[in-house]
């Protein structure tokens, strides 16, 4: 057997190995890097793994229109010109993109609101691949569905490209809510019964056609075996008091004092993309985020790496927003 | 024990040496500065306190975006170059740019709404430092929680950066009609009830997902501890007829009479920020506005300092605005 097979089987494969990887990246800082120079100033600042894509979330919030994956010949630049694990994000519910992804041999596939929803009613069916995957959550249901799918990691959304950390708070607070709510309840069928829910529900217009009881959904089981999977899961987040999958956060991080908020709050780790590449200076923000998120529980370092930063992204306010991301998929 | 020790020991600690701290700036001016040079016209003309921050709160307005802690190095500069206390701004719920300002030895931490609320449902949880903390309000539910979590100083919130003195008249009314009707009271157990339920609150995404019953507190407190604790607050707002802290007031104040208006109105101090460094003489609009306040039932004097002044800032409407700071917190 090859070194390179060793890799690959340490990497992909069962859940437990796609876990495995996620939890490898525990700690640190995931960057999105738009070319290889970008990717080199995130190597050489110590992320733990870079996310290829083609603009940065900030571009793409301001450009409008449909943001779709990035160019293969873009993706298989970042992979030969770094050592980390590379990234890369399809469109929620796009499995022919996650299909390109993986046969291109991405370490991991981000199925991203950040980019234009494919499905309005499905996420890609991810335990069908050996690539792991991390998915967006806002809440304790959301996340649950995507680890029912089989999504190894999990991301609070926040609003990407607002250089604004409110939203990824948010989404943290609930997380932490609905999780005491979990540890607090006796009997969890009525909450795994709701989660499930949503992946029984079309649209109003669905319903319209089909009858307001009607059921469709995209899976091969039934809903009782869901429900019971669905439980399981729930069950195992009671018992350990958090997700049973790595959990970072995203959308929104820009200062290195925002790195160890989340930290702090009690996250796995960091996904930051516009708050260093639209800094006026990303190769000493993009360290100073490294520094602060390993760092989190130390405000002297924490403040040592921002000083005499240059100015962080200038940011979106929450309520001037024309699109919030967060709220793609369900 | 060395001299730094013991000046350290006086003004950190403890609730009562955090109160202690704060009232020591009674009747006194605090300004916002934003440089070395704008510190030494607030020291001259008698400011008891400075507030470093980057932007003063009117620029912060027309610039929009996300407005964020100050970098150290600025906040070192302006410690490094005055003999008065100095306080810098952390956002509404950022407990890491709290404790990064901490850790840099500001003497008061503002956490404002001036700046961009990093989480949209608590603020900093300020018992659990040493530095004292002022904190904005809008109303006496308001200023109580903020006491509740710790602030040794309130101050009203009007709308900082618009030159315009009527939210923060509206602030101050407010207050004293809720002090007003608490003295009246005989059971003060609801309206605590009532101060607590804003902590035991997520917004409506939440109470879908958990169920209206469902609680969530940032505290490790139980919700009658609190009630308990915020009774004991009333009572004593009750046996004094004001705050049991020291009630600055902020937001709007552009001129020696507008800082005079809100003494004679019972309030302890004045925060200026954009009327001093907007006016088009900000070393003597600096001096007219600490004499003014220092001797506000002179009106003959309050007149005198207001003679030959330059011009006052241009100021902003309030039905005009994009953005109301006020609005932030609760």
């Amino acid at each position: 057997m090859s070194l390179e097979l060793d890799l690959e089987s340490l990497m992909r494969g069962k859940e437990l190995v796609k876990r495995g990887f996620a939890r490898m990246q525990k700690g640190g800082v995931i960057m999105d890097v738009v070319n290889s120079k970008q990717a080199e100033i995130a190597e050489k600042a110590g992320a733990v793994a870079v996310m290829a894509l083609e603009r940065v979330p900030a571009d793409i919030r301001a450009d409008g229109g449909v943001a779709r994956m990035s160019n293969p010949s873009m993706i298989k630049e970042i992979i030969d010109c770094t050592s980390i694990p590379v990234m890369a994000k399809c469109r929620i519910g796009h499995t022919a993109e996650a299909k390109v992804l993986e046969a291109l041999g991405v370490d991991m596939i981000d199925e991203s609101e950040v980019l234009t929803p494919a499905d309005p009613y499905y996420h890609v069916v991810k335990d069908e691949f050996t690539v792991p995957f991390v998915c967006g959550a806002t809440s304790l249901g959301e996340a649950v569905r995507r680890i029912w799918e089989g999504a190894a990691m999990i991301r609070t959304k926040g609003e990407a490209g607002t250089g604004n950390v409110v939203a990824a708070m948010r989404h943290a607070r609930l997380l932490q809510a609905e999780i005491a709510a979990v540890q607090a309840s006796s009997n969890l069928e009525p909450m795994a019964t709701k989660i499930v829910d949503k992946f029984f529900v079309l649209d109003d217009e669905a319903k319209q056609n089909l009858g307001e009881s009607a059921e469709y959904s995209a899976f091969h089981k039934s809903r009782k075996e869901i429900e019971s999977e669905v439980l399981d899961i729930l069950s195992e987040i009671k018992k350990l008091g958090r997700l049973p999958v790595v959990t970072f956060t995203a959308g929104g991080i820009a200062t290195p004092a925002d790195a160890a908020l989340m930290m702090q709050f009690g996250m796995d780790g960091i996904f930051v993309g516009s708050g260093i590449f639209k800094s006026d200076d990303p190769d000493t923000m993009a360290k100073a985020v490294v520094e602060a998120t390993a760092h989190f529980d130390n405000p002297q370092l924490v403040g040592k790496v921002s000083e005499g930063l240059a100015d962080a992204m200038a940011g979106l306010e929450e309520s001037k927003l024309d699109t919030k991301m967060a709220s793609r998929g369900h």
